[in-house]
Formats: structure tokens, sequence, C-alpha cells
């Protein structure tokens, strides 16, 4: 029952301890090398991935009454896979006959279940690859390491912190209170783990895995049966997820419903219906602000934590390496094409420029500095191709046409050379007075920039501070070489619950959060109401019931 | 800044400890002893309280426009205290001013003074037993256990809950992120605890301080400041707590407004406008399922923590000590007239009665035991007095009178003896069939208790954990001796979500909850969404943020 979780026993040690630490540390490899992963990794997980295509992807036992699925690759072809799909009803009772036996499980066995999983996850990664990067748009390198070992680190961190709150009270402990001088009480009491219920898990377009991962598999950690409800665009990469997980609970002697994938299509979704479904305790929801008030308003008496989205912010006060700053904030703006939660959107310069190691640079100045960086970073075709990828949702590409007249355009966008089937953009960058707030304080998603002239640092850190208050952020950065400044501003961020990087130069970059050492979103500002991955994220996933009795003299 | 967290490391270590080992521990003493309060505690205690009668509590520098107060002892006279009143626009200004310092506080401040106040609270606990006893109609030995000590241990248990959540995650971390042959990255990440925002807790009218020490203390370690609204026939017990807290708080030079009280009338609370105003982050509630259901629904962003109310029940299937079960009961029937939340109100008894140590018994047999020890252990009126008290609410007076007509009476209820201005009334215990559920299916707070038959302790434990999972339910407990059936009870209730308690015949009852061992409510069924203290019950009450930037070279 526990073999697994013994296989795994150092990979969740190193979880733990790293997550305690906060240190660097990834149990699966980010590289994708056939050194590590096999010769034929890279082949394999092509073919396995175009093996899928045209096909229906079936899944053992899984409840079906007829099949979804129309996702197109933001490359252009068509995957033409179809899905099993069933009513909402079937899945719910389908989960809950899956219930009873899950949550009686020791946690070590559903522990070791979850471990073994992300290790097969892990070895699949090439094909989870392709997967993600023909349903989110993301280039191949970008959907290797967010869609494979950056979200099975995500995942193992969840497991890792649902393992420690689990196992933080006993099983069983002996109570003894003294009676003066009279006989002691003495009670025999046992805790056990009681699962909240059905724990739904509603997934995004841009990445799947990554933001799927730690509401999976912390519930199913902890006991609950769980429904993926993934994006209709982006299916794929959690139905191989569900497979997986699937293979391992069969193996194991579970009932496989204990994970079921609730496929739907565009249009006809049953996503409220499963939010609102009695029978849902637990909802894990990534995506837009608007449909998250819907989940957050329509959960009943569910748990929700989600991510949604918000307006991320760099504040330049001034660099000691203008250089390394442009090409830092370029390839910010440039990856995914600005489809990261985490990718900023605007950049506050004072109006009168900057002290920079390369003299004083006026906003103009600073403003042609990032333009050039993007400029230079792109001009290899098949580099942009590589770090923009696709724009995955269509509304993206009409955002940054419709964005043009907001400012005056510093850099233009443009589509990618040699992808002519794809939807692609380059970053669009204008520039706009902090006055001009009805361009810049609404979310724009996509690679649509402002620059934003304020009278000082202090103005810049204020409106953005303010702006993720009101809107939402996960991420800000600020360039300042005053020390004073940069705490004050580490102060204002942190009130505003937004992660702050400063000073960042070198091969390091905002948008990126690390599993075991940064935590995603905080949680406390309309981004999102939960952190990946904290204790809150895993403690209200389950309950502790006790017995006691006197123990036997 | 942390000379009063060294002062009582001591304490908080022991603390955490015991929340580890779950085995007994206290760090206040339960026993209203001279020698361990000091010989005059008793005396002084009483003087205090008395001095407090008919004048305005006076709060140094709390909000106040007016002053409120009706309240009237269950055991007669008027208290005649006033209290400080302000609008909640007033209460949540001043609440918002004091929070900008008090969040800024480091987390061991802000536990030193939360360990200081409860130290003095302790101090206070003779004082504090007589505000309890005649606001709640405890018995003077109740009121001083768990309006005090009981209290102040469940109090330090959030205070180290809260620690040990606040400091999982360092506030300082170097992250070394290798880069194959080239130089590493090196970021220096730095940590805090950010508070949500003003905590409400809204306290209830028979156990003003036990309730309302946790979310309290946990609300205020975690840098939240707290608005405490006492029920308004129990405002003493928590204006003495505010009054010392904010001692505490001023002498360490912070604004005391980190801690308000909102007093108030009956028929004119002031707690919906609390618990809807934006500001309102977290609510902590006790009382009945129908405003908590109102709270819940609500709150708007805010969390909310409930301790509503439930229908408990014992199970009897057989058990080898018939007069420690009879005995045993009978004091958990008694205890404060059944106005424990944990109180059994549901007794069910196979109606072809059940072996014992003394013969077969039957269900009348079974019923007359328990009946006739009620009527030995209250036959002495002193003795009726102390362990029954007062009947806080005039409603479950009437509910008792009502209740007459239910069921078979086994044994009246009556007044005791020797009270005569006070409101009293001994269990009232009636005998029905299990189909008779429109009896015995709802709460019925207060000394009324019902004499179930059903087939056999198997109907009986699936009656009582359906009603749980309907109705709610804190405890359960269960008399058997067949060791499959007593595991396959604990099976039902953990399902349920309640704490179950067997074969209880000595000096423990299935009411008592001990503070570091017993988790109080488990928050898995309708008799609250929250549990005295575990993880979940703190870790949602701060969230944390980061700043990085590249380490010195």
């Amino acid at each position: 029952m526990t073999a697994l979780f013994e296989r795994h026993l150092t990979t969740l040690q190193g979880a733990m301890d790293a997550a305690a630490k906060r240190d660097y540390w990834s149990a699966y490899p980010e590289i994708p090398s056939g050194k590590i992963y096999g010769e034929t990794a890279r082949d394999d997980g092509l073919a396995a991935y175009e093996a899928r295509l045209g096909k229906q992807f079936e899944i053992a036992g899984h409840p079906a009454q007829s099949s979804v699925g129309v996702e197109v690759s933001p490359y252009g072809p068509s995957l033409g896979i179809g899905y099993p799909s069933a009513s909402v009803e079937l899945l719910v009772s389908a989960s809950q006959a899956a219930a009873t036996q899950w949550a009686a499980a020791p946690a070590k066995a559903r522990i070791g279940i979850c471990l073994e999983a992300l290790s097969r996850l892990n070895a699949r990664s090439f094909e989870m690859a392709n997967a993600v990067m023909h349903t989110t748009g993301q280039g191949f390198a970008m959907a290797f390491q967010a869609g494979g070992p950056h979200a099975q680190d995500r995942g193992l961190e969840a497991v890792a912190y649902a393992y420690a709150e689990m196992t933080r009270t006993p099983a069983q402990a002996i109570w003894t209170k003294a009676q003066g001088k009279g006989e002691p009480i003495v009670l025999d009491k046992h805790w056990r783990v009681v699962p909240r219920g059905i724990s739904l898990v509603i997934g995004c377009n841009t990445f799947p895995t990554w933001n799927s991962y730690p509401g999976l598999f912390a519930s199913l950690a902890t006991g609950n049966t769980v429904i993926v409800k993934p994006h209709p665009a982006a299916i794929l990469p959690l139905a191989i997820t569900v497979e997986i997980v699937r293979q391992v609970l069969a193996e194991e002697g579970f009932d496989a419903n204990a994970l079921l994938l609730a496929a739907d299509t565009m249009g006809f979704e049953i996503t409220k219906d499963l939010v609102q479904h009695p029978a849902t305790a637990i909802v894990d929801y990534t995506g837009s602000n608007s449909f998250g008030s819907w989940v957050r308003a329509n959960a009943g008496k569910a748990d929700v934590y989600t991510e949604e989205a918000g307006v991320n912010s760099i504040v330049i006060g001034a660099t000691d390496n203008f250089a390394g700053l442009c090409s830092n904030i370029a390839f910010s703006l440039s990856l995914y094409s600005g489809q990261m939660c985490t990718a900023p959107q605007n950049i506050f310069v004072p109006r009168s420029g900057i002290s920079t190691d390369d003299g004083h640079k006026s906003f103009d100045a600073v403003a042609a500095g990032i333009a050039g960086a993007i400029d230079s970073l792109l001009s290899d075709p098949a580099r942009a191709a590589g770090i923009c990828g696709a724009i995955a949702n269509p509304a993206s590409l009409a955002r940054v046409n419709e964005a043009r007249s907001l400012g005056r355009i510093v850099r233009d966008s443009a589509p990618i050379e040699g992808l002519d089937d794809a939807r692609t953009a380059t970053p669009l960058i204008l520039s706009v007075d902090a006055a001009a707030e009805a361009a810049y304080c609404e979310e724009r998603f996509g690679p649509v920039v402002f620059i934003v002239a304020v009278d000082d640092v202090t103005e810049g850190v204020n409106r953005a501070a303010e702006l993720a208050e009101r809107r939402g952020a996960i991420t800000a950065a600020l360039y300042e070489t005053e020390e004073a400044s940069i705490l004050a501003a580490a102060d204002r961020f942190a009130k505003a619950g937004v992660n702050l990087s400063v000073n960042l130069t070198g091969g390091i970059y905002v948008n990126q959060s690390a599993a075991f050492s940064d935590f995603h979103v905080t949680g406390a500002n309309p981004a999102g109401n939960a952190s990946l991955t904290d204790t809150a994220f895993v403690a209200n996933r389950f309950r502790i019931a006790m017995w006691r009795r006197p123990a036997a003299a």
C-alpha cells in the first residue's frame, strides 16, 4: 500500500526541505535534453503527440456518453481529437462512487500515488511539451518547461505541503490528566483525515498543467476525488495528465474515477453546472476576473481558490546597468507574447528621465532602449518564434490592434516571419502620460505594453501599487539605486500584496516564479485569493475527526 | 520589542509541543484555588466584579459616542453597566488607523503582546469567573474554568498555531541556481507576513470568552486589527478582555485601537453592518445556524469561521459498567443545563434493551437508570445549582415547557431550589420512538433530552451520523463492548465529521474538549465550518509577500 511512498520518499523529503529553506531546488530537470530524458525522448514525445491527432482519446473506464473536442493549434492545424464527454450528474456520481475508498486510503498510499504519477508525467515531458505547445501557443522550449517539469514541480510542492499538513497531527496519542492523589484519567485518542468532497479544478487556456497541478494534486493527496474541467481550447495536456494518474490509481487497486476529465466545448461549457453542484466542495479556478467573480459568488459552500488576472507593473527610477535593464525587460515583455499572468504591462518612467551607468537617459531614451532591445532580441525569426510563440486566443490579437490608438506608438507589433499559419504578434509598445488611466489601468492581456510618464519613482510605485490593490497584480519590478527608495517600494508593494523583483538585469526575469521558493500570487489583491503553494492552500482541503476512549488499564 | 516574547517563550514552546503531541497540557491552572491564584484572589475577584456594577465601564482611549448595556444576570440582578458605544464607521476608521503600525510589528512583538495579555487574563480569572457567571448563567466553578483558564488555553493554542504558521517561511533566504559552467544566478529573497484587514469576532451568550479567544488571538497575532462584537447579554467578559489586551498594547507603544469593543443592545444590533462592511476581511462567529447562514452568505469577500449549532447524540449498545454509564451521562446532561454546544440531546437505545455488567437492561430500565442518576446527582440543591447553573436565555426555558408534549416524560424538568431569582431548569427527559423524527431531529437548545428507541446500535449510529450530516453535531458518544462495532461507529462518525467519545464512565465527559489535544468542532458538518484550533484556522489570516533582488557579489 505504501511501496510507492517509499519509492519516492527522497523526492518528497527534498521538496519539504526545499519549501522550508526556499533555496533553489527542483525534482524534475527543466532542460529538454536527450542526456537527461533519453536520446529518443524528443522524437518519441513528438510521435506520441502526433499519434493522438485526429483520433478519439480513449480513457479506460472513464464515464462517456459522447465525444467532444474542437482544439485548434495556435500554430494552425486542428488537433481533431475527441474526448470522452459525460453529463455533470454522471461525472459527479462516478466521482462520489470512488470517494469512500479513496478517503479511507492511508495518507501515504495517496501521497505515493501522486508522487508516482508526477514521476510518470515527468518521463512524458516531451509528449506534454507538444500538447502544451499546440493548445497554448507557447514556444517549444517554454511548453516543455512550463508544461512539463515546472508544472510537475508545482504539483510536487502541493503534495509536499499536503503531506506536511496531514501528518502534523498524530494518528494516535495517549492523553493523561493527573487527578491530584487519585488515578489519572487516561484516554486513547485517534485522529484521521476526512476529505471535503468533490474537488473541481478549472483549467485555463495558457497554462493548462502549471496552473492546474497544485489544486489537482493537493486535493487528491488529501483524499478528495477530483474532476478536472479543462479549458475547451486546451484539453489535451490535462487529458494526458488524467490518463496517467488514472493508470497509477488503477494499478494500486483504486477506482480510477477518483480523477475525472470534464471535457466540453466552447459555447457549451459545463463549468457553471459543476461549480454550482451541491456535491462540489472545493473549486480551484484559473482564468479571468469576470468569471472568477462569478465562481466566487456562486460556489455555495464550496471553498474557492482562484488565480484571476491583474495589471503588472515595472517602475524605473535609476539603474547602474542600462543595457541589462533593457534586455531583461525586453525578454519579459516578449516571452510568450505577454500571455503570462506574470508578464508586465505597464512601465512607469519619470518624465524627466533617469540616471544610468550610461549617463542620463530621457523618458524617450528609456522607451527607445527597451524597444530597441526587443527588436534585437527578436531579430532572428526562428528565435522570435521560440520566444514569442503564438497567440492562444484570437481576442488577444484583436486587443493588440485596438490598442494602437491608446498612446504614441514606440514600437509597433508585427507578425513573426515564418509562422505563416500561426496567430503571432510581437510586443506593441505605447507611451502615455500617467493621466491617461483609461489606457493603462485595465488589463490588456497579450503583447500590449504602456510606458507611462510619471513625476518620479515614488509616483510610479504608488500608481503601480494602487493599481494592484484595485485591479490585482501578481508581479512588480523595480529598478532603483537608492536603498531607501528600494525598501520603501518593498513596503508599498507588500501592502498591495504584490511580489516584487528589484534590479533584474541578468538571466532571471520578473515573470519567473520558482516552485519551492517563490509563492505564486499572494492572495492579497484581486489577482487571486490563494497562493501556490502555501499552507493555506492545502490546510482547508481536509478536516480532522477524532475518537477517544479510556485507555485499557 | 520582543521582551514579552522572551518572557513567555517557555509557555509558547510548551503550547507548540503539546499541540504536536496532543497529550494533556495546560498553561493556566483550572483549579480555583487560593494556593495557586493567591489567598485573596477569590475575594479580590468578587470585589473587582462588584465594583463594575451600576457604573460606566471606561476603556481608556476607546472610541465612544454613547453608552449601551442592559445585561441582566440569569441569577436575577441587573448588572447596570454601561459600555462605550460607537458607530460602525467610527469603529472601522479607528481600527484602520491602528492597522499599519500593528501590521508592521515583528511577529514576535505581536506574539509577545498576546502572551502577556493571556497571562494577565489568567491572573484575573476570579474576576472573569464572576463576569461569566452573571452573563451566561454558568455555575461559579464552570464559569471559572470555561471562562478563565480553559478559554485562556484556547487563546494560547491559537497563538501557538499562528506563530508556527508565521515562522514556517523564513524571513530571508539566498536562492542559488546553477547555470552549467556559467556563474550561478543568486537572488536575495525577503518574505513578510501581510495581514488581511479588519477581523470581526462575534461572541455568543453562553461562552463569551472560550469561543471568542481563538479567533481574537489568532487574528491579533497575525497582524490584523480586531473588533469584538459581544452578545448584548454577555458584554462584560469581553469588555474586561478588551481592556486588558489594550493595556498591554498601549504599554508596548501600539495604538490600543488594534482591539476594539463593539457593544450594542438587543434589538439594535450592529452585527450585520459590521459583517457587511467592505473593510471586514475576517469574521469569527459563534451562534445559531440561522444567523450563521446569514453571515456566511453576506460576508462578501471576508473569510468566515463559524461555530454554529447541531444535534449531539449518544448511542448505547452495551456496557460493562452500567452504573458508570448512567452517572457519566447524567453529568453530561446536567452540566450547565444542556447549554453547552457539546451537550448531548439524543440518546439512542435499542428498544429490546442492552446487555450490561448488571444483566440485561430493558429500554425503560436504561432510561430509568439515567433519570435516576440525574436525580441522585442533583439531590442536593447547592450541588444542583453549581452543576446546572442558570438558563442564559428565557427562550431556552420556554423550549423546555414546549417540549413536554413531544414524548413520554421519563424525568420532568424542575426549577432548582434556593435559586429563587434565577431562571433554572434541570433536565427534561422524554422517550420517543425513532420514527418520531419531528421531535428529536432538530436542536432544542437547553435541558431537553430524548431517549430514542431504535432497532439496534447500528441503527442508532446511522441515525445519529445522518442527523449530524444534515443538522450538524459537535460531539457523539457510544457505549459498546464489541470492538468491531466500535470501529464501525468510529468510521461512520468520522465520515459525518463528528468527534466521538467511547465508553466514558469516569471523570471525563463527552461535553469536554481539551485545548492542545481535542480539536473543537471538525468543520466538516453544519455545526461549524472551522475547527478550534487547527492550521486551517490560522493559515488564511495572513498572506506572504516577497521581494527579491540579485545578491550582492
